[in-house]
């Protein structure tokens, strides 16, 4: 069976994924771009933009297994944008411009679905109001045999955790405290009795750690 | 001047160093002894209740650097034992026996103070109603021109993070989630702007962060 995977997914110390206070300026709030410093660095993101150069090393490395033998996405409406409660503006495709990086369906979780939205490169979003089970079923259906990925933001890939969907969780953990924002662990006590976990600390001072499904 | 130091103190992947309902025998409530594995493995843990062996790499290194140039401790009242309130056994003598590991003053912040108890092997508690810099001043008169350690638990330290009184801030991140306790973190957004933070993953699985003052 194709597997669950969460990607580079950047918490704090203290265990926040997001910061508080998103607008269209700051997607993280005031985070800012703390939790991703590490990921701008590198070649893998740097290609996912249009740009040269960027770090080979372990980060690259990490962040290169984001893409390959994924055929569809899950996110979260507040990842897709800013908007709150009903679309006040339906103009709104997400961060990413007319082509987005993920180049798959991608389904965004919603209470407040809207029509499906066809970008260039392959990428289609579609809004689903659907508990995590039922969403994981659709977007199967649309990798054609290709994993999943569960592509945050924290309430989400929360609820995957909780529903134990996810087959392989790859967190990185950036030494800041962020203090207040949307925190990924609460709820999940002994998650790793689910899970085998390997931390590897980077030159770039973050820390992968890697879940794996026992 | 002698410097403030936190050693060993050990932190689980959502932020808590020690666990919920404490007792006599369970010192760490419901984290059991999970949070200690990696430093209970060390000769310098087993050297410090006269046992032989134990490892010798990264993780005893670490752990090793708990007592030299330490002059005083001070320590948080449910540190020394399971008791709240107004104190029912002062025949209470703290967790370590006889011959405490300490061999030097210590400082047990409570609200209820009592008289001060001479141990073996060069220990003294002594009972303390202080703000942390009041504490300090005291620790320090006592630590004969030594460092002083802040020994835990994890509300002593925040108190002292708070205040900006401390120099070395040595965290061992246990990649576990223990759900509930008594969080280390809260309250100290961007802690990391008054410290350099140098991770580095040991092969026991934990993480060593040693945060030292800019
Ligand atoms: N740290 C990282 O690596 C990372 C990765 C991705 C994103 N992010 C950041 O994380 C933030 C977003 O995270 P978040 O936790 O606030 O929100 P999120 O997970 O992106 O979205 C949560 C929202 O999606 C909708 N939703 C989620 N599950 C649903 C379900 N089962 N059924 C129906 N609707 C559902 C709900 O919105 P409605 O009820 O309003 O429809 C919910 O409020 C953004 O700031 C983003 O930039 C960080
Ligand atoms: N993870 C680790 O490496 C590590 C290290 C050390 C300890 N621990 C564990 O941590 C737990 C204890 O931590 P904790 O956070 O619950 O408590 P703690 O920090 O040991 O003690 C807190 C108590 O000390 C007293 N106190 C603290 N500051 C004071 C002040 N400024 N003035 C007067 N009294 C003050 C108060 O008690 P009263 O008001 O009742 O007097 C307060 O409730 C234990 O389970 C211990 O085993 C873990």
């Amino acid at each position: 069976m194709s597997k669950v995977r969460v990607h580079n997914l950047a918490v704090s110390l203290d265990g926040f994924a997001t910061g508080e206070g998103q607008t269209l300026e700051a997607p993280f709030g005031h985070a800012g771009t703390r939790l991703m410093e590490w990921f701008f660095e590198t070649r893998a993101f740097r290609s996912m933009i249009g740009r040269d150069g960027g770090s080979e090393g372990a980060d690259n490395a990490y962040a290169s297994a984001w893409a390959p033998g994924i055929g569809a996405e899950i996110m979260g409406r507040n990842k897709f944008g800013p908007q709150r409660g009903a679309w006040q503006d339906e103009e709104w495709k997400g961060w990413w411009g007319d082509n987005p990086p993920f180049h798959t369906p991608v389904f965004v979780l919603t209470h407040h679905p809207r029509p499906s939205l066809t970008m260039d490169g392959g990428t289609t979003f579609h809004f689903l109001d659907a508990t995590p089970a039922e969403a994981l079923a659709r977007a199967r259906d649309a990798a054609g045999g290709l994993d999943v990925r569960i592509g945050g933001g924290p309430t989400t890939v929360r609820q995957f955790l909780d529903a134990d969907l996810v087959d392989h969780l790859h967190v990185v953990l950036v030494p800041i405290l962020l203090g207040r924002g949307v925190r990924l662990w609460d709820g999940l006590e002994s998650l790793e009795d689910r899970f085998t976990v390997e931390p590897v600390t980077t030159p770039s001072g973050v820390t992968h750690l890697t879940f794996a499904r026992r």
